[in-house]
């Protein structure tokens, strides 16, 4: 039976990655979701299970040493990972699944599932950001040092995934993510692509 | 300015390429259609211009002879062919453009546009039809090798496409269409991607 494929969406801290997210499920069901595992405390009405695995330091770490998260990363004093299981099992199936992870984990996730599609979220202001940049040079110094320097990075790490998308009106943006699902469902694998 | 993509709906005779295309421009202008020249009849209510570019053969001949077409073929005794000029200015104002032409046609659009996105529209029934002759073996000889003969030619040639669509539903392959146009406006063209 054919593999599932593996989608991953990241992109910058607070892009929206997973408003986006809530709003695709909405009304598309054909990939799974894959739920994070993390020891940071569930916020009121967030189910165990569902929205995250809460877990211990402990048990969180019992995974990482086992092997049994595909990436895992400390975001704000909290471990954030993804359990390997549930996904390898999925994807077994022949279903789709998509992880929403950021850039950092991408990285990892690419290591070991270098056939995923990795979707990078970007928000609009960059994209504005890079045009300005381009054409204006009356921007303090220090300032535009910076942005430069995000803005490089963002760009560098752009070229490792394989869509890019602006979000910047959410029906737009769900819309296109559910149109590289589908179309990667069409999609013929090439010998030489990887 | 980023050039345009172009776009090539192809399959076999018959299998429903202009029903999609005319079904996704009802409510999809993100893509302009390439109209082909043609030097059959114009049928009723076929305009000239919109439907096709009715010439005479003498007319046709000579754009095959200024190198002014993509693409040309005979067709049950009358010719047809995708006019080069407006294609080319589409696509260097950045705009996308579909073409609709049979699998000879698309081969020679690979030759000359090899970053072309090649869609391939399947019937259902050659699925089934491969599906049939992979589990029963009672089908009659002469029928099953010319079955066989065609299936695999169709198979071949799949490979040389980027996408597949079994055109089953004609809403979910109008869908399929249209995702895929939106996902490669989305896509990040890599060096190695040929």
């Amino acid at each position: 039976m054919q593999q599932g494929k593996l989608f991953v969406l990241s992109g910058p801290s607070g892009v929206g990655k997973g408003t986006i997210l809530a709003r695709l499920f909405v009304d598309f069901h054909d990939i799974e979701y894959s739920v994070s595992a993390t020891t940071r405390q569930a916020r009121a009405g967030e189910v165990q299970g569902e929205n995250y695995y809460f877990l211990s330091e402990e048990e969180f770490f019992q995974l990482v040493e086992n092997d049994q998260l595909i990436e895992w990363a400390n975001v704000h004093n909290n471990y954030y990972g993804t359990p390997k299981e549930y996904v390898d099992k999925t994807l077994k199936k022949g279903q789709d699944i998509i992880l929403e992870i950021d850039i950092q984990g991408a990285k990892q996730v690419r290591e070991n599932y270098p056939d995923a599609v990795f979707i990078f979220l970007l928000p609009p202001s960059l994209q504005e950001l890079e045009q300005r940049l381009e054409q204006r040079g009356s921007e303090d110094k220090r300032n535009k040092k910076i942005r430069l320097r995000n803005a490089r990075e963002e760009m560098h790490e752009k070229q490792k995934y394989d869509y890019v998308i602006i979000n910047d009106r959410i029906e737009e943006t769900v819309d296109q993510l559910r149109s590289i699902i589908i179309a990667e469902s069409c999609r013929i694998d090439k010998e030489d692509d990887n």
